[in-house]
């Protein structure tokens, strides 16, 4: 759960990354950028900014803002009642992004601070992304993703985005952020 | 047809163009940018400077780079064979784009020095895209677009790119450029 302050000073924060990696916004999606703290309460450790720029019953676009060392938790998009799961391009604009997937552990994973939810974090192959580098993870695949200690301003390229379709590791989370009146 | 020295000038100009709207491409993606001339080898007038970033069995994500006045004319992504035809939004990220779409015509149409190919432009509602600013085409809608006089770079969102599906208005047109060696 996050109060209206700690809203409303993630988006306008969210605003200067998008700046920063030249991105222009119109005012009214500058209003509609969506705080995810995954029900944690602990937005700077777990969370993303979110603006969603298209999503259809078919292709979804996204970017997405990561302050300092900001974590998403380990999902899959997963296949369920025949409905094929979500697959995804990241492609880094801004800052530098480590991606975790199912493989061979190839270096040590960035979970400096994240204690807390270590137990969670458990695909282990990294994949750096500087700004201009992408990967594409098919449906079914376990992941997580940190920013670098600049953060991070990635764009993503998907089928429809249907996040409560999402399954995490860690059973804590609600991907519905609440927000405290 | 291009020859080889009009499509190196055109790629290296488009990387200039990325440049300007702050989208950083890695060295190999520099190397792979399209020249799409539409086989009229006019390209100041009529073609489109295209990265494909992915192009999946389901979504597709690009950049197009459109120079001065440039024009991609008018087409159509048809939906044939129980195949849908592709949706696809354009978002401005630099410069302005003037898309044509059926319906009411409420402005003039940009045409000046297109004059051999307005009889294949008919579709004339105006939708002028400044940065920031996009515009979701569902399949099976008639559409051109044009670059205002600084240029452009769009991005496209969509579902999978397949060129050789897609129906043009001029019967002269090839999708396919030709580099004369």
């Amino acid at each position: 759960m996050l109060d209206k302050n700690q809203f409303e000073s993630a988006r306008l924060k969210a605003i200067t990354y998008f700046k920063k990696a030249g991105i222009i916004l119109t005012e009214e999606e500058k209003k509609s950028i969506e705080i995810a703290d995954f029900g944690l309460s602990d937005l700077e450790k777990i969370g993303i900014e979110v603006l969603i720029y298209v999503n259809t019953a078919k292709v979804c676009a996204k970017e997405i803002v990561m302050f300092p060392g900001q974590t998403c938790p380990e999902h899959i998009h997963s296949t369920s009642n025949g409905i094929t799961g979500k697959e995804e391009t990241f492609r880094c604009r801004w800052g530098k992004v480590y991606l975790y997937i199912p493989g061979e552990k190839n270096n040590k994973p960035k979970l400096e601070g994240l204690d807390n939810y270590v137990e969670f974090l458990e695909v282990a192959h990294e994949i750096v992304l500087n700004p201009g580098e992408q990967f594409t993870l098919m449906p079914d695949t376990w992941h997580w993703f940190r920013a670098g200690n600049k953060g991070a301003v990635v764009s993503e390229f998907s089928t429809t985005s249907t996040d409560n379709q999402d399954i995490f590791r860690d059973p804590r989370i609600n991907r519905f952020t609440k927000i405290k009146e």
